[in-house]
């Protein structure tokens, strides 16, 4: 099974197995710079390599960013890689031969979380999804929240903070602003004047003022998004995913501790890391190609479904 | 048909007929002064005056604030009240000899407006409850979002303001504390020195800076959640029920205003007035009374579709 993640950093490939296991992995720059037709060729040339190294490989899943048409299997619109309608399940299978699916990445780690993560058996969760930037998957009740136009989940565009910062997306305060990967590495690079990847932010906060204040707000931010889910839908379980994901300890500390600062009244739910990290998406990406051949059983995917 | 709805200010009584019309109306204060007793004894005077008028009534709906056990008829836990496992349900029936139901206050109203009212066929709604505090009913996908532990839509206590005004739950800056309208009087009292009720104060809005401020306040406080909630669960429609709905479009036009401003990347939901106003927990007590009774059928009802 080949599962590719297309995000706006790099795409991210894997051939993985029946038991979840990532055999093989690769990962490109992707020329978002070169716009659409090169991202799809880098793509198409991604899978293919991952095939020269699996030539059993029996279907594609890929994952994608933005809005998409997982029916018919098109990347509709992503400002970061180009996308405008761009029928990308057709021309992987017309390039591979292969049966291939096309969805959408928060979605797909969505599917990898319920699935085979820490939140399989779960009805009642919110899983945050931190990367370059924020976004939510929602289950109440056993059921995805969708929304009445399908755009539900957009937890980075929460106002924590509603007279703060302006969000490029034109409303100010947003949680995205604040504590994704991206927003953390720019805040700290406007206060230091040096640029650092979040990552390494975190990793200064010890010895380094600024890297410390940033990533409070941070932290603050996610607490105050995340105090908001607990009133409004009462999960059992919130779930730290996506790349910021793996500062492990650095992020779930000071988030459980501000949480239970913000929620008083009632016993805040337990944060959980995802043991996903980074490849969240592929793992659903995954999931959901063994499903197009017909497979429904993940009982042997366990290792996914340990905390970080 | 009997419906009350017991609040902590006054128990509002009616007789409803088949067709959903409040043939007669009842409403007497609340001796919370006295006790869950004294409030029970109440109940169940304003019960026997009502079947006095309607001796057909065939059955008794009853509805109350904080935790109720819908399924054993009990009150398990209301502040105000003193209810602490009153077994309401069966202390109406050997009263009466009618069936009955007990259920909660926002529950029913959200009942009230599914069925009849105007989120009747929509599938994703928040509606939001403002009386002298604040609760959400949130549908999804046609279902009703109940949370893990079944308290979820605690709209009032939504942290617009994160580091805001201190609120009795504990919490800091929670939505009710600036927008129910027990706080739109308290605030007002507070700056002005002068008690109000909330819907005075909105009628001074025009001549009085103080009223303007506060109400101000209120409704910016209202967008924020609402823009809180369209991020999260994109919801088809926003609707304004509870006493203070009965403001009208003093109440609708500035949280339009608001929301506009504050939900810019994509349509905000509409935002409507419920057509059920301080009716909704005794048309929802109704509508489940006339249920056990195994009526399915409330086309007739429309009356309560329209808006304010």
């Amino acid at each position: 099974m080949i599962a590719v993640d297309v995000g706006g950093t790099t795409i991210k490939g894997a051939v993985v197995s029946r038991d979840g296991e990532f055999v093989h992995e690769l990962s490109r720059a992707t020329p978002c710079e070169h716009g659409s037709e090169a991202v799809t060729a880098e793509l198409l040339a991604v899978i293919s390599e991952l095939r020269e190294r699996e030539p059993a490989a029996a279907a594609v899943g890929v994952v994608v960013p933005g809005a998409v048409d997982p029916v018919n299997g098109i990347a509709r619109f992503s400002a970061n890689l180009g996308f405008r309608d761009v029928p990308l399940r057709d021309l992987v299978t017309a390039a591979t031969g292969l049966p291939a699916l096309l969805d959408h990445d928060v979605r797909a780690a969505g599917v990898a979380e319920r699935t085979v993560g820490v939140t399989a058996g779960v009805s009642d969760y919110l899983l945050a999804v931190i990367g370059t930037g924020i976004a939510g998957v929602l289950d109440s009740g056993g059921q995805n929240i969708r929304g009445a136009s399908g755009i539900a989940g957009e937890l980075g565009h929460v106002p924590v903070w509603p007279d703060g910062d302006l969000c490029p997306c034109g409303q100010r305060g947003c949680l995205e602003r604040y504590a994704s990967a991206a927003s953390v590495s720019r805040r700290y690079a406007e206060l230091s004047g040096r640029t650092l990847s979040a990552v390494d932010v975190v990793a200064r906060c010890a010895d380094d003022a600024t890297a410390a204040q940033v990533w409070r707000e941070a932290t603050e931010a996610l607490a105050i998004a995340f105090a908001t889910c607990t009133m409004l839908l009462d999960p059992a379980m919130i779930v730290l995913g996506g790349g910021l994901s793996e500062a492990g300890e650095a992020l779930l500390a000071p988030v459980r501790g501000e949480l239970a600062e913000r929620v008083v009244w009632r016993e805040p739910p337990p944060v959980r890391l995802s043991g996903l990290g980074a490849r969240a998406g592929r793992v659903g990406a995954a999931v959901l190609a063994w499903r197009l051949l017909g497979v429904e059983e993940f009982g042997s995917w366990e290792r996914w479904s340990a905390e970080q």
